[in-house]
């Protein structure tokens, strides 16, 4: 296609809009996430000699063509919703403006980054709704889908809310919070459960957590006592146990009431173990006395819903709007822009998706994130987008913040782009720019 | 637990085998894929200077122990199931011996990468199993969870026999046949629908495909036969239409209508958006007349099954067989082999999970895949991983094979692993080794 489009000198202006075409059956609200990376991919974007050559060797594209391939440069602008912000189905959470074949080549990469990220931000964000201020770390990266996806799933579950991880790259790129934790096989190596538990806090005397499933809970509940006594003289405590099988609702109350008896009051549960978001709510619903929840494949795989039907979509090309009107598929045209309104105190209470140039009252949900290539400044840190989720996540409806029940939000397409929606309904007509 | 390890001298040899504990509802068989980049991640792991100064920097480890961490190499041993063979729940598909740390560090990493190309693998087979000879190519990076999953996502589809994929990067890495696709917003750059189709042509007189879905399918087919009649006089065909939504069974017997009666009889039918193996299957049994399947999302997040439950557990440490016992989570101890038993024509009859010192009669599928470090020259290509995956769905009992319906097959734990459990039914013992 950009063969074509360069041969053709098909170079014109484009907007593309990414949107989610409908939320799926588990969410009620989506996260935005992966902007960062998207952005950093846009600046770096560049094919090397040994990808043009390679290109050049299987023998389906002209010279003139890998030479402006050599010479590519992503000098588009980019409006986005920032990350961790509350958003819904049919919004634009990102807009590219750039020449045809700068805004076509990048879609396959922008989708992959936008939607995974979202995907994870908007799972994590329901274990945060349901865990409250209990400590949530991801376990998820043996089982995300490879490396990439292991490490930016850690980044997402932090931006959403979540505590930390235990995927320590994740902690080397972005400064997230890291958890170490302890695997069965260390015990089982040291063949006598109490022995690894002793080795371990001689190597951790601060912070550390011992896991006491591997044989028996209880029993493993009840060697932490004992070893506790015997640390106490010293100064030394134990931080925590991990349950990571079995009945933990019913487990968690016996082993707090063995550490308690035993005098461990300040050592905490942790547990672990196929956890998602609705295993977290009827925990803490239920009372169970557990402080702390590793919470891993089920975030880092989005097991209930791996996907969302997400879309980049042209919306305009040299300054006429654009629509697909595929069955099941059709787009909504236009430059767009998010307006949201809120209750007295705050609360979300509708969205309007409106075109850019509508006169708007409400909030702005758009915000430019690149010009010209180039990052904007006001692009938000890592740290500044985890803070505005956790707002977000305050303001959300009632309706919306359970993780069994289904809510609905409202989100209206405006007057202005059904309209222009109507004008082009079968073939795309010139659109006159205000 | 590494420091721990190093500090207390805990090196010994250590046995790790990677199983997966039950099949998902929805998956008969699986198919092994990954070794390749477990064994290339093993091969080539190192902690460069920045990791060890990053580490340095975070103040939780001992000067010794990032000593050691800057000279680790994996030195150990790997046995596997080759690539593309059909393996099932409770079997081994990949043994490490090694010393523990070594052994250990690996584990999440190598999970990640056995684990995510086997959920793919065996996804792809069902499609692999409903589309028969007709093409199927690989349409699903962005939706993929990171670009390391798209990439590998096109290898284990291929792997378990599609065609190709539409992942150039795909293509580069691993030789997988690449195929073009024109996007709807091609058709909306061009205004009209014919010209983009005639601009298309133009550029790839040959093996074009063009999507004929944007505004009306049955129109775009119709343009499709007056274009062709237009250019037959100077050589040119159409090599195949795309229809991406709607009722693709219903729309494909009309298209297929038009097209004959406009003398395109040689034109092929191309179909995706949404795919799965479930939809393949019945239009193939419905007698649609599809040539070939684009399937994207459903395949490279296996979105029905997004995950195995799957672990990596230590069965031995030097020289003592070891068992966990955790709740639902319980291991079969010791090292063991897979001995297939196939019915006389060469199908799937029976697989036994034997120790690797029993006396077997039947085929043994773990093999040598590294020794002391290094890779076996006997690892399979992926030419070769490919055609093992074609004769062993080949080979599937037929209560197996369908897309839809559930079918079980036997796997028998030998009695010498269920003595050897008993033997260490709480703790474990020391085994005599034969």
């Amino acid at each position: 296609m950009l063969q074509a489009y360069y041969a053709r000198g098909m170079e014109e202006p484009a907007v593309f809009e990414f949107f989610v075409r409908r939320l799926p059956a588990k969410r009620n609200f989506l996260v935005a996430a992966g902007l960062e990376q998207t952005v950093e991919f846009l600046e770096n974007l560049r094919f090397d000699e040994t990808a043009i050559a390679w290109l050049a060797s299987i023998g389906r594209f002209e010279p003139a063509f890998l030479d402006r391939l050599a010479r590519f440069r992503f000098n588009g602008d980019v409006e986005a919703v920032p990350e961790g912000t509350v958003c819904f189905a049919n919004e634009p959470l990102l807009r590219v403006t750039a020449s045809l074949p700068e805004a076509q080549l990048v879609e396959s990469r922008l989708i992959n980054l936008v939607h995974f990220q979202t995907v994870i931000a908007s799972k994590a964000a329901r274990s945060v709704l349901a865990a409250g201020p209990r400590m949530l770390v991801d376990f998820g990266f043996r089982r995300a889908h490879g490396a990439e996806a292991g490490v930016l799933a850690a980044r997402a579950a932090y931006l959403a809310g979540f505590t930390g991880t235990a995927t320590v790259e994740a902690g080397r790129r972005f400064g997230i919070p890291v958890y170490g934790t302890m695997a069965h096989s260390f015990v089982q190596t040291h063949f006598d459960e109490t022995a690894a538990f002793r080795h371990f806090i001689e190597c951790f005397p601060e912070n550390n957590t011992l896991l006491i499933d591997t044989y028996d809970t209880l029993e493993g509940a009840r060697k932490v006592v004992a070893l506790a006594q015997g640390l106490r003289p010293a100064g030394i405590r134990i931080g925590a146990v991990r349950i990571d099988s079995g009945d933990v609702d019913e487990l968690s109350r016996v082993v707090r009431r063995i550490l308690d008896e035993g005098g461990c009051r300040d050592t905490k549960i942790f547990v672990s173990g196929s956890l998602d978001e609705t295993i977290v709510a009827s925990l803490v619903e239920g009372g169970a006395p557990v402080d702390g929840f590793g919470v891993g494949t089920n975030l880092d795989a989005s097991v209930d819903e791996p996907v969302l039907d997400c879309a980049y979509k042209l919306q305009e090309y040299a300054g006429r709007a654009t629509r697909k009107l595929s069955t099941g598929k059709e787009t909504w045209p236009g430059r767009k822009q998010i307006e949201r309104h809120r209750d007295r105190d705050g609360r979300l209470r509708r969205d309007d998706v409106v075109l850019e140039d509508d006169r708007i009252h409400g909030e702005r949900l758009l915000a430019p994130a690149m010009r010209a290539g180039r990052r904007s400044s006001s692009l938000p840190t890592l740290a500044e987008a985890r803070e505005r989720a956790q707002r977000e996540l305050a303001a959300l409806p009632v309706a919306l913040r359970s993780v069994t029940g289904q809510g609905q939000y409202e989100v209206r397409i405006s007057p202005s782009i059904r309209e222009l929606a109507e004008s082009i309904a079968v073939q795309p007509v010139e659109r006159s720019r205000s």
